[in-house]
């Protein structure tokens, strides 16, 4: 496959799937390009299952498949959730995804048209999409285990192998053998480990604002015309602004994006670290010698500890009072443990009904886990 | 520790911690021999970080507690829960492991009082009688990962490291620090998949159903006075009546029951193929040579399909009113991913409380989860 | 595959694969019904491999050779190489598969036919036999990894889906490529590790030396006309004179053969341990107490050791002078890492010429490694 | 340990271990920050280890060591071998680790100096220094088995844990106990096989040679005078001359070099992509393209080959003659399996003796193995 010589998919080799965890767990430097290569493997053995059932589809639609699988996070830029708060505000990953695809497919005269189609749910045989995305598709199988085997997070390992077994299609939907009903459960609440212990870590909560605000304010000194050391594919974001319509309306917007990986932004904030703006200084250091944000969890509101943490930031760290937002802030984050209203799992029972895993006898994915949770969180400066 | 050197524990070397299920998982044949050093050296593990905790007992409770866990196996007899309705009906393996220290503690002048009183929990420190038998003992912890091992069912597996980290001792309780909450979870969930999965899998169900009936059988028979082959200990329990009160009574009983192991019964049903009985001669036949009983399981009664698969194993097999018995019948089988009235799982909250797991925020172990599940089941002779 | 369910292979999980290990590696108790499944699925895929490389065979040669891997253990007796010693002495246990092989072939009418001639190397394509037993087999494959995995020695673990995949046939000759010469050195260096760390183990070694006596004893005994407890089957090989000749005369023979497994040799031990022949009980109490002989390992020859260790074990033990030989004598034994004159492994070089592994450019298998090495041992009772 | 969080050692994260092999195995982007906090832990276990068998040494010298492994490797620019051929010609990164320690320890008033004095080789108990490096350090055992499990060659693993358990001292040396021989040799066999397999696979060392390339070019254009964009270090070593004089005599030079990693090259070259210099601008395509050299590696010389290679390099790609030693060009590599001549393995026999590895009886790594393999490599451009 052509697709993963081209530069814009060799990028991802320079894109840390997990941003900043690696940061708390040294060993999560893995790359998109590798959990990209891992979901398409995954795609192709749900594949020879289903078919191996009886479910038709033709080679071209299976290559399509696996392109959409291969490309679906093609349009994360490095650092993404931090870019996206930031350089592209407002922009997703997946929405770039899909106008990089787009793109591919103008310029190879249609060769990724069923792929698009795939990717935008907008293809007949809806259960390859959800194979692509859903709360059961390859992806999230990948990177599961992918970030549990790098991170060491043993826990959140999960036996696709068997999952995979048991994937079925009734109706152009995807399913799975109700005797699978208490794998999938265990995939569930890996997944929901893996989310309150590793990605919602409080010292990677922490990080992840810590680059976000790094960019902010880069991207506030580029607007007022402060010189920034930075390659020019940066330069383009920093200096620009930028929306979803410039993507839309300029191929040169998507090219230059395409440029950037970990090591522009990485390069950039060791040179920025002696930049003469005190905020955005103070700012690369923190990130560069590791002292990062204090950051408090809770389900209760934290905010009434802003006051005092502000008092500490200017007084210990000279901070201005116009800039301590960047310093000390409160956030709110939140995960389902299972969402009922979004692609959701759907079990192919033996007597021929279909019911929803939540709803299945015995369930342990009910009503009680089916509602987001959500959690707020306080970052400020050592006192 | 000379325990492990006597013959009565090296007996379990030739028991099998998961009985009859080798049939099903042919990599199962692991002895409760290996499992109880495991849990063992699992105990030493955990009493390390306590130790380190701060959590003070001595050198001898020390070894009284490892002792405990490394016995509190040695009163299962081959086919452990077979023998239970059968040879010894109505003793458990509990009653026997605890008389068989009782005698050991007398034969050796006491050595093992301690261990005696943490095993029947009249020990002050609670913990440690915790720590040998509650929901979350570390038995549970050796075996759900060394059944997941042999079996290759490698959705069982539970990150058991962690979780002996995060073990904590409140006012003589055994419970787990708060962090650990999503680990202790998923470890509950690893135990009611290797239920429903492996130790409740229905052919397993039928083989020790199958192998009840050749005991109860057997023991029928020599009652009325048959000849049968059998090692002098199994002669013992098969021509004797046996109950609790022989065990207490008589120390010949408990000797004779320590020298029972899988052998006795295997080379005697093989033996027993011949048997001029032909109900005991069919039942064996049927286990050498694996034709084992057709099993359906279901939520709902199955008692209505008794009526057919009589007349199918009268017609065909030749069966005798009387025995069908042997041959079909339902039953009726339950788990719990959960109980919350026996020796719960306790979380030492940070800030200072105590909460039962399924009383946790957002806890996955709630009410529905902490209501036993009951299955009924039929066996009969395929048609 | 009926010959899986037949009683004669059923007969399998009740042998264990390590015969007397586990009384050193106590997880090391998985059979020989267990390795030849295993075997027989690497044969398998070592048949995709070739298949997908191009060399030519039928469906029916694949399935022959998958049963002549399945049946390549069938004649092992319980702790075969005791038995080979001592009950069917002198005949073994590759004679007595071949035996059952030809004799379940007959009762089929020649649906085996094949697999035996593969199996005696009377077959054309000479690949077939090579990948059943040769130095490079896919019984090894299993078995060094299997016996790795069961024991925890994890230094004799081997990546056999390299080897496989490397796997090719030139003229009817197996042979890997050139570019596993590397992966093959390092089978040949597990398989050396395994054999003087595990195999010839010197408690192992003791071990199988007192069970062979036990053996040699009850059969002196029987001989002799004592009474003895054992079933059908035992008394049978006790009780007779038993040679190669009436294996291929009398098909009761093989039969009677059949019915013996681990179970009978251990519930007789046990039973034996109060027979009143004191040489008889002295060693089933040794080895169901786990009281196992003292073994020295020396490239020198130890005999001068023996008068001391005799003089022990008649004043200390009350040993006989005509029973000393059953526990105090020498013995040696031996092992080739590569055996270069016995189905040696050849290599596929790139530039169409065919090396023994010895003899590729640096070769780590070179001639010092292809010679034999033989160690003495002593068997004593501790002084 | 604050050596830790210093910014030198915090600037490992962002240097890849394995350098360019993530270009074949995509997982393989492990970094030395990882790898020296595993060698750490690997220390700590051997010293633990060595002292529970009565080995004396203090709790000063023991954290001494754990840093003398802790920053081995801290010396290492991005790209090592690359910059070392290239930025920094002639300074090893051993050199540059010790002016490191050295540097450090004269800031912190002499706390560093028994580690610098580990490292050296001139400190008293010579076996720490051994861990540190030699043919059995905890440099090797950790590497060996990261670079495995990050790279998924499976046989490259080693039981570190068996050959660390069989450490021990005599007169001052580090050596291992008799009866870890066959762990030794599949040690040493381990190594050999990454070797061949991995170190110097041909891509891996195609690669190498490319990105020392792109740095000679950019250098040789930097002191020509031309225009590179680069970050400010990487701008130092591209505009200066740079020996080991340099680095022994200006500390600016240290701290310089310390700024350096992944990120400055793979965001200078990725921008070079467009330089005017075609050269330049050709090589760093091929990097970021991934169209790699072609590689052929050989035991004989390859050298006749260099003119059909030059002639299409010229034609097909318009290379000019006098940069044709960018695109077409010879090289040799080699590696000794076991090296007789530097920091030997010896062995610690039963009855007192020393041996070296090579030289017990039996040995697997004899005179052949103990000489260096050496191999002809030709890289040239597709035809």
């Amino acid at each position: 496959m052509q697709v993963i010589e081209h530069p814009w998919f060799q990028r991802l080799r320079h894109v840390k799937q997990m941003g900043m965890a690696s940061l708390v767990y040294p060993g999560a430097v893995h790359t998109r390009f590798h959990h990209s290569l891992g979901a398409c493997h995954l795609m192709g053995k749900a594949l020879d299952e289903l078919r191996a059932k009886g479910v038709e589809f033709s080679k071209e639609e299976c290559v399509a498949a696996r392109l959409a699988i291969l490309m679906h996070d093609i349009g994360h830029g490095p650092f993404s959730h931090a870019l996206e708060y930031s350089l592209v505000a407002g922009v997703t990953h997946e929405t770039i995804s899909r106008l990089i695809m787009v793109r591919i497919n103008e310029l190879t005269g249609g060769l990724l048209s069923k792929t698009v189609q795939i990717f935008q749910h907008t293809y007949p045989r809806k259960y390859l999409h959800q194979l692509v995305s859903s709360q059961l598709d390859v992806d999230r199988m990948d990177y599961l285990n992918r970030d549990s085997f790098y991170t060491g997070v043993s826990e959140g390992v999960i036996g696709y192998d068997r999952i995979l077994q048991m994937l079925t299609v009734r109706e152009d939907e995807l399913m799975v053998e109700e005797k699978a009903v208490h794998s999938v459960e265990k995939f569930i609440i890996a997944r929901r480990l893996m989310y309150w212990q590793v990605y919602l870590h409080k010292t990677v909560l922490g990080a992840e604002n810590l680059i976000n605000n790094i960019l902010r304010r880069a991207k506030y000194l580029a607007q007022n015309g402060e010189n920034l050391f930075c390659t020019p594919a940066l330069h383009y974001f920093l200096y620009n602004k930028v929306d979803g319509e410039n993507f839309k309306s300029d191929p040169a917007h998507l090219e230059l994006f395409c440029q950037l990986d970990d090591a522009d932004i990485v390069s950039a904030i060791k040179v920025w670290q002696t930049h003469h703006d005190f905020t955005l200084s103070l700012l690369c250091k923190m990130m560069i010698e590791r002292k990062l944000y204090k950051v408090m969890l809770s389900s209760a509101p934290l905010d009434h500890m802003l006051a005092e943490k502000q008092e500490i930031a200017m007084k210990k760290y000279g901070i201005l009072p116009e800039d301590l937002y960047y310093f000390v802030f409160t956030g709110t984050t939140s995960n389902n443990t299972y969402d009922i209203n979004d692609e959701n799992i759907q079990i192919a029972m033996k007597d021929g009904s279909v019911r929803d895993i939540s709803e299945v006898e015995n369930a342990l994915v009910n009503q009680t886990l089916a509602r987001p949770v959500h959690k707020n969180y306080i970052c400020y400066l050592q006192g």
